[in-house]
């Protein structure tokens, strides 16, 4: 029952010559998340983005820019070679392509490493590591022409590990419905003014896109017992807002360790009983995003699992 | 300039129908060694016991018991088997095969789920993991027939990532010697007694076997930058000798984050500033060996490192 909720993630912006991203059409975008070994489960529209439910995580697509987030063991990278085969190399203003440590790396398709060479191929960028390889870390490639990220663009992720307490206890439980996931997550409360398309997974796994004008909110649940995990993200720049998302999440879904990642934004961790900071550092990409991360973790006792043989 | 330290280790206790070990002699350690993809650097020998420097790590043998430990990306696991078809399974009786969480697992030729699946088929067995997947996790293997460890059948590890401070920049440095190793990590008083063989690889590396009757002592340094690692481990059953040494290779190394395993054991962990115990855990083995594992990590700032493209 392993499934790896750990994502990839890219961001590609296009440039006013390109064509409108969001006139491309179903088809094309279809091809994309293909190439990527994903498929699309719904969509839900307004006047600034068309947002992609996928078989593993989602699509957002605005005039001029598209978030691709995949989980298990997609590739995303073929689906962001594909869209550059597709749209010439000199419309794109920014690729930040981002890949979080795996739970089980040994079975993913490619590794960044992998990735980033081929990304180099056709764009050249610059890379980086933060965190420790035997622990948590996040790589981050970027396209290594001029660009400079305005102040407002921002995201703010929250990625979560080993989730806790009756929350988790539900959404590791089969025969889970949507309104039971969005009543037990308060989606309504967290996200309110926003419209929400969601979807519950056979046998269990959740994931939710929500949109508000040009913002989006997208939450994915990953339960499987011995490797659960959920990931928040938002491009909402409200530092209150997302105070306020983050805390809450946190106090539902208990998770024994986690990511918060910054892209010009600064996420106020709140105080928790028996939290631990092991990581935290700030550094700026030339294509202007300060980045900030911190890694958390309860200070429980770890577990024992037993294998079957 | 990656080298992966992280180590495979299996113990394997023969009963007493099966031919002495250290009778089987050199040609046939040497065929068991090169199964594991690795080669014999020096050897060293008391009334007790064989001990051999590999290319990757080390290999102690005693009349009933040998113990070996590879490092890299070496095949321990087609080295047990090749030693299952030399000495009957029924001449077994205890097998203990571990792999602590790699920095790259993708590199490494096998997982350790691939590793007890082919050992089980010789020898049916049980298998446990301690930790988390998305962080330090230690992965053992045991033969399931009745085994009864004496109190005094101890192992006591001490596994640290990322070194710091000047003896780390010494051990990091092309060059080092031999008497310069000794020196710095004060090997002649750590060990008092016992009997050194040890060799410093090129560009870097170092590793040592030292004996004293039938208890052995190893220590093996992988210094890249990017994935330091140092491990230990003894079969002294002395708590107070124990403790004393590892106080002083963690006053010496610095690491940022390291595990204490006992297998009926119990080091007691120095008190040092900044220090997070991020894991914890006791539990017992059928074949009768109390097992205890800890994870702790300075509270210090993680680093970001930039990949070359």
């Amino acid at each position: 029952m392993f499934f790896e909720g750990s994502e990839k993630k890219v961001e590609v912006t296009v440039t006013e010559h390109a064509p409108n991203l969001r006139s491309l059409g179903h088809d094309f975008w279809t091809d994309i998340v293909e190439h990527s070994r994903a498929e699309i489960i719904s969509s839900s529209h307004n006047d600034a983005c068309d947002a992609y439910v996928l078989s593993e995580s989602s699509l957002f697509v605005w005039d001029r820019r598209f978030l691709m987030i995949t989980c298990g063991e997609t590739t995303l990278v073929d689906g962001v070679l594909r869209f550059l085969q597709e749209i010439s190399a000199s419309n794109i203003a920014l690729v930040r392509y981002q890949r979080k440590n795996e739970y089980r790396p040994r079975l993913q398709p490619s590794s960044f490493e992998d990735d980033i060479a081929r990304l180099h191929q056709v764009l050249p960028g610059k890379a980086f590591r933060v965190g420790y390889l035997d622990s948590h870390y996040y790589n981050i490639f970027h396209t290594a022409h001029p660009y400079q990220a305005h102040p407002d663009d921002t995201v703010c992720e929250l990625l979560m590990y080993h989730i806790c307490g009756p929350v988790a206890d539900y959404l590791k439980q089969q025969g889970q419905t949507r309104e039971g996931v969005r009543e037990r997550l308060q989606l309504h409360k967290l996200f309110e003014g926003y419209q929400l398309d969601d979807h519950v997974f056979e046998p269990v796994g959740y994931s939710l896109n929500a949109i508000r004008g040009p913002f989006y909110a997208t939450l994915h649940v990953t339960p499987q017992t011995t490797n659960s995990y959920v990931s928040f993200e938002t491009n909402n720049p409200s530092d209150a807002e997302n105070n306020h998302i983050l805390s809450r999440l946190l106090e539902l879904l208990q998770p024994v360790s986690w990511n918060v990642m910054g892209f010009n934004c600064q996420p106020v961790m709140p105080e928790r009983p028996n939290m631990m900071r092991l990581g935290a550092n700030e550094w700026t990409l030339d294509c202007g995003y300060r980045v900030l991360y911190h890694h958390y973790q309860q200070s429980d006792q770890c577990d024992v699992y037993s294998f079957d043989l």
